[in-house]
């Protein structure tokens, strides 16, 4: 559904309300209350609710300008499209596990939605120790189903090539490029750390062979354009509860490698098994494994049953392209955990900290788990090899 | 420039002598004379001339339709859009290399541009035994230039995007698809080959590892969009003489993989080494060599002196970037020349060979060495081990 356009204008609180009620069927005599929840860095996100009912929805309102630390751009309101179509077509092959979209607006750049508030998002709740039982399987399920059925393994080529011109996303694409793959790399003004960090962060910098393997990984994200991925699939990404999981916030969504998104997923999961330890760590690490078992195996499923290319029973050549996406996912797990620690947007997973020495201590031992993984991503070959690895960098 | 819009009809010689006089400088009182030159399959290509000032150029129109063996298939009208542009986007780079584009229209899917009829298409010369001194130094200038300046290494994001956006070529990349890499790896009826190659051709459907690099091959094909490629350089797409080359027909282009173009157009060569032999075929391995060194050469400088990525000084990039290039070149020109000469689109080089126990030895031998370049590509790691491999193969 498509609510009448108007030029663009940012919401008040009232406006929200006299849309949510025009849009929705609140009780009568409901009496709505609205409130702005989103960080106010790149959206409105207006939650209207009638307490009496606790009826609810989202307005989520993209702002024309990004501000990060201080700084502003202009940032296009075209994201605001792309998140909306890309919760629905992703909605399509994942039911259950995106918000429901209930109708937008290009010329607001709105998107109106569920109202997830029920839910805690999962970077919160893990970081307060939650062990979140549903979130592998779930988040597998939703990597295995969406990235297989918008990739040329499923899809008519006039379909697939339709759908990449739909998401070209250069404007949110660009900010990846500079703050996962090439910033952190390089002295750049971008980046914050801390100066414990100093030599660390200049060993990368002067790292040959580690600079050589992200200028792959980042010319794979220019041009490889795989499947429909989310496009910033972190744990700030996710809302869950012990029994429900849900993706939110693509609105980097564009055709680009598969690994990028699983990877980014993983990279959130090692930070959080970093920062734990025991029985509590298990739990992560477990939940890395099991996403992995859980994409690949549904992806692989989807092949057989689904697929609808010529060579899909080709020796050997699912495995090739599972084998591919999985050092992809390495590699990109790697940038993030990189970027994550020295780059211009941090976790708070590893930031919050307060023990300033354990704090530095950690984050180098993201550091050094990201370089490991993009520079011995073709030797890893299997996601138990990652676990031990893991085991390794914990001493 | 662009000429007033009309519906779609298809010219006549009358109306595109109309259209001629309306656009061109024509001397006072020229009588004008027009053939119709295209081959009827997919284009008509009307050629308008003043015998008297020999001055003349071409209107070539797109046809709703494509031709081939007998049937007919409705291709979009949009690929003439596409021709005209990647020819005015590739003379930007490389100017002097491609016809001069006068005026088009979307509508009536026409191009008007110079005309050439003063040069041969290469194949037709070559398949004559010209020997045509300057070809691979301007297929590789041409390569060098347009491949580098439209990729990620030249251009900004959003313009990069923007372009892959503007030539997403859906219908024309299907053709590829199908007939270069699937119909001619399986038992498919758009195949056409003689009798005699029953054995062979059924050894390219059951080798296994064959198809798997095949697949492989697809897959970059339909993945990489690495730069904005001519998608059908062969050597019937260039007019050429002892002291000219002029690429045409551009309307598969597309952003594709790198080594796409330039393995199709050194494919056509090695068809043509395999059919001379003694000081003229030396002139063609000549023609295989220099092409890659000054691909290559042209590369790499104009990364040098003009590239705008933030790795481009990192050590051993630029060679992974060109090695990875030379490696897709060889797999491309290995499923080239499979499918021109078992699949549905033939070459005349092997076609018109009249002895037909020669015809079948060289096919073979084509055969063959599609087969080794294809599987072979990652240790035929220079130009001169691929002459190498021909001069084996030779015997």
């Amino acid at each position: 559904m498509t609510i009448a356009s108007k030029q663009y204008e940012a919401l008040t609180e009232e406006k929200a309300i006299a849309l949510a009620q025009s849009l929705y069927p609140f009780p009568e005599g409901a009496e709505l209350v609205c409130r702005e929840i989103g960080d106010g860095n790149l959206n409105y996100v207006f939650q209207i609710k009638d307490p009496k009912s606790g009826k609810g929805l989202i307005i989520k309102q993209a702002l024309p300008y990004a501000k990060v630390v201080g700084e502003s751009w202009p940032l296009t309101l075209k994201r605001a499209t792309i998140e909306a179509n890309a919760l629905q077509k992703h909605s399509e092959f994942a039911p259950g596990l995106v918000p429901a979209v209930y109708a937008m607006d290009e010329e607001l750049a709105i998107t109106v939605m569920e109202d997830l508030s029920h839910l805690t998002i999962a970077r919160e709740g893990l970081i307060q120790g939650a062990a979140y039982p549903k979130l592998s399987e779930d988040i597998g399920e939703y990597l295995g189903r969406t990235l297989f059925h918008t990739s040329d393994f499923a899809l008519h080529p006039f379909e697939k090539k339709r759908l990449a011109v739909e998401y070209s996303n250069p404007e949110l694409c660009k900010i990846t490029e500079d703050l996962i793959f090439t910033d952190p790399f390089f002295n750049n003004d971008t980046n914050d750390y801390e100066p414990e960090l100093q030599a660390t962060v200049e060993a990368i910098w002067n790292n040959g062979p580690l600079k050589l393997e992200a200028a792959k990984l980042k010319f794979s994200f220019l041009t490889e354009a795989e499947a429909l991925l989310h496009g910033d699939l972190h744990t700030g990404s996710i809302f869950a509860s012990e029994s429900e999981t849900k993706v939110i916030d693509p609105e980097f969504a564009f055709y680009g490698p598969i690994g990028f998104d699983v990877g980014l997923f993983l990279a959130n999961l090692i930070v959080q098994s970093i920062t734990r330890s025991g029985e509590e760590r298990q739990v992560i690490v477990n939940h890395i494994e099991r996403t992995w078992e859980v994409f690949s195996t549904r992806f692989s499923e989807l092949w057989d049953r689904e697929g609808i290319e010529a060579y899909k029973d080709t020796a050997d050549y699912k495995e090739f392209i599972l084998e591919k996406i999985f050092r992809d996912t390495l590699g990109f797990a790697g940038c993030e955990l990189i970027r994550r620690t020295i780059g211009l947007a941090h976790v708070k997973d590893l930031d919050s900290i307060e023990d300033k020495n354990l704090r530095i201590r950690l984050k180098k031992k993201a550091l050094q788990t990201g370089q490991t993984l993009i520079l011995k991503r073709s030797e890893l070959t299997t996601i138990s090899a990652v676990s031990g690895l893991l085991e390794e960098l914990k001493q």
